[in-house]
């Protein structure tokens, strides 16, 4: 139930003094492969502030793709996201992988670096460094034990995320860990992502399931409409099964995995009360069903009525009212709105009473029908809550 | 100091019992020309689920546009949104516009008609009608209360919002109320806003300088980055003055009452703790400047730790890193960013300390500088409060 369940991996964590209340903050995840079967594949912020380490490992899988690297090991730090940290930044990221190629006896440009939490402040590299080896030295005394790994990468994070998955054949399996719980928009969230497998993919296979399984599964939630200069997902092959899948049947699990540790994201979003589906239905184009679906759940008002289990759903028609024509053609006349199974709004008008709405429960589920086409689309949200304003004007100092 | 100080104009408002606690509710102003003089110009929401009232004004303004009609008043209703009411509130908002019509013994199409307040609940007409006799009496007994008028459209609104210039010549003046506490943002906020002048102007003038006006001040603000269904801003010119202005000039004092208003939504805003200016300067363009502006007051996370007195710059690159480079071509590595008199970022890195930066006044100044050309945009928002949480959990029931 972790990045250590698939065969060919090792993951440790450590507290190494980045995070100043003694937790866990540096995790290491090693793909022991063999050799030449390890593969790696990375999905990045789009953000243009994206942080050193984001570059870094950028980089280092470009250089795989031209087959001069193979990503082996990727380290991951909380207690500062050195992100927007200048010259400084870059050296400490290359630092790091140098660090880590040296203890693992592998390349630099073989290592990925991952950093989450403020933005803006330099590395405790003082205390960076030597947590690296001693970090690297418990993978290799006590190899399996990824719960400590995915410990290490929370930041706001209540609870540690993991999933794991079996193919059908039991032939491999998928593991992950991710953290996630601010900052949590496409594309994508304020997201550190490792997920591991046993199966033996090429290059290009990996490459293309993990972007498909991103777009369905971390670019399919938006918890707080803000995206990171952070932001990375990282596949690590080992092939050590020996088996090769199916591609599509591969993607389909890997997505399952993502959609697993995205609904964990969700669950443990800052101060949310509630986890809610918006689904657009009856789109003409999927995009346009997403298009209204981010329109929806980006919606503040919105947010703060489910906050007050109130379903307001003259925020919601207001919110789909400002996505354009273009991207979504509907007529305003014929859209239904039904939260908590009451169908509210009807034809664009009043439809059953509020009360029979339920939001009682923490899963809510918003279905927008356009009448409009055939397609749809979900993305996961919460509430917009007291808490999420203590936690966020309370966080950098 | 309102709708009434400029010649020509008369105004009153009442409680007509639309709200549930007895306040004002339902306001009338009438513009007694002369009648050869008499124009119109509005600018309204572009929300697709524009409500009956918008979609009869704007039908209203097309027929003026064309010779057809002269508007001569506007009903404006709080307490009752009629959007997202289907069949019956169009025939509410023609109802009221007719019933109107008869008091003033005016044509119905010269009627504008406004209203506020919860979307999807039809207009309680019974109220409505008879409130409109009094309300159409009392602007008749007692022309000159613009305040009962102001009083009258308010919501979540803590003060009425009046504004009053007059040309530097004397010869003509321009008077203005305004609504709007929440879904305040382009285009427009949830906003109902009347002007009123005394010069003589014809109807492209009036029209040019309304949409130049608006575009440099109700779009230039963005409480919650939720637009509304019920937006107007009309202008009444009622020639009374007998003075016809040089057009630029008329717009530039017309700017300046819509910025005053704009600046009072600002300061009444939902919960708000501070009045934030972000300015962005050293863009290549004022669409780019206005779109990394945009990007930042729509951040949840900026606006969560300006409400904790936080100066977290990290939030506001993180926020402008997502325009994408087409939009504001400039490079992340030379970006400055200085909040409350402090530079705490500079060239996209660590600025004088975070502590230098004085948060404590009610207004603060964040001044981004991409330094990748001349044009710069300032838009005002607010931050994200717990008040406001509890305004907008609790609005509706």
């Amino acid at each position: 139930m972790s990045v250590t369940s698939p065969k060919g991996f090792r993951a440790a964590g450590t507290a190494a003094g980045l995070k100043t209340n003694g937790a866990k903050d540096l995790a290491l995840v090693v793909n022991d492969g063999p050799a030449d079967l390890a593969v790696a594949a990375g999905v990045f912020t789009a953000n243009r502030f994206a942080a050193a380490p984001v570059h870094l490992s950028r980089r280092h899988l470009a250089l795989a793709q031209s087959g001069l690297a193979v990503p082996r090991a990727v380290v991951l730090n909380s207690g500062g996201a050195n992100a927007c940290t200048g010259q400084q930044g870059v050296s400490d990221a290359a630092l790091t992988a140098q660090r880590v190629a040296e203890l693992l006896q592998i390349a630099p440009h073989d290592v990925l670096v991952c950093s989450t939490g403020l933005i803006g402040d330099s590395l405790a590299m003082d205390k960076l460094l030597p947590g690296l080896e001693e970090v690297a030295a418990t993978a290799q005394a006590t190899p399996k034990v990824g719960q400590d790994a995915a410990e290490a990468i929370m930041t706001t994070d209540t609870v540690p995320k993991q999933a794991q998955l079996e193919a059908p054949d039991g032939a491999y399996s998928i593991g992950g860990m991710a953290k996630g719980a601010g900052m949590l928009a496409p594309e994508l969230a304020t997201m550190l992502v490792v997920i591991t497998t046993d199966a033996v993919l090429d290059q290009a296979t990996a490459r293309q399931a993990l972007e498909q399984a991103c777009a369905q599964s971390f670019n399919r939630i938006d918890s707080d409409g803000c995206m990171s200069t952070n932001d990375s997902v990282i596949l690590l092959v080992s092939g050590a099964s020996g088996h090769r899948p199916e591609p599509s049947q591969f993607a389909q699990l890997l997505t399952a995995v993502a959609q697993d540790l995205a609904r964990q994201l969700i669950a443990d979003a800052e101060g949310a009360s509630h986890e809610i589906a918006v689904t657009v239905k009856g789109a003409l184009t999927e995009d346009g069903a997403l298009a209204v679906a981010r329109g929806i759940v980006r919606s503040n008002l919105f947010k703060t009525a489910m906050a007050g289990n109130d379903p307001n759903w003259g925020r919601i028609l207001s919110a789909a009212g400002t996505v354009p024509a273009a991207v979504a053609p509907f007529d305003p006349a014929k859209v239904d709105v039904t939260i908590g199974g009451a169908m509210v709004c009807q034809g664009g008008g009043p439809g059953v009473a509020r009360e029979q709405a339920d939001l009682t429960g923490r899963v809510v589920e918003v279905l927008v029908d356009l009448h409009a086409g055939t397609c749809q689309a979900t993305i996961w949200t919460n509430d917009l809550t007291h808490e999420y304003v203590s936690i966020n004007a309370d966080y950098s100092s």
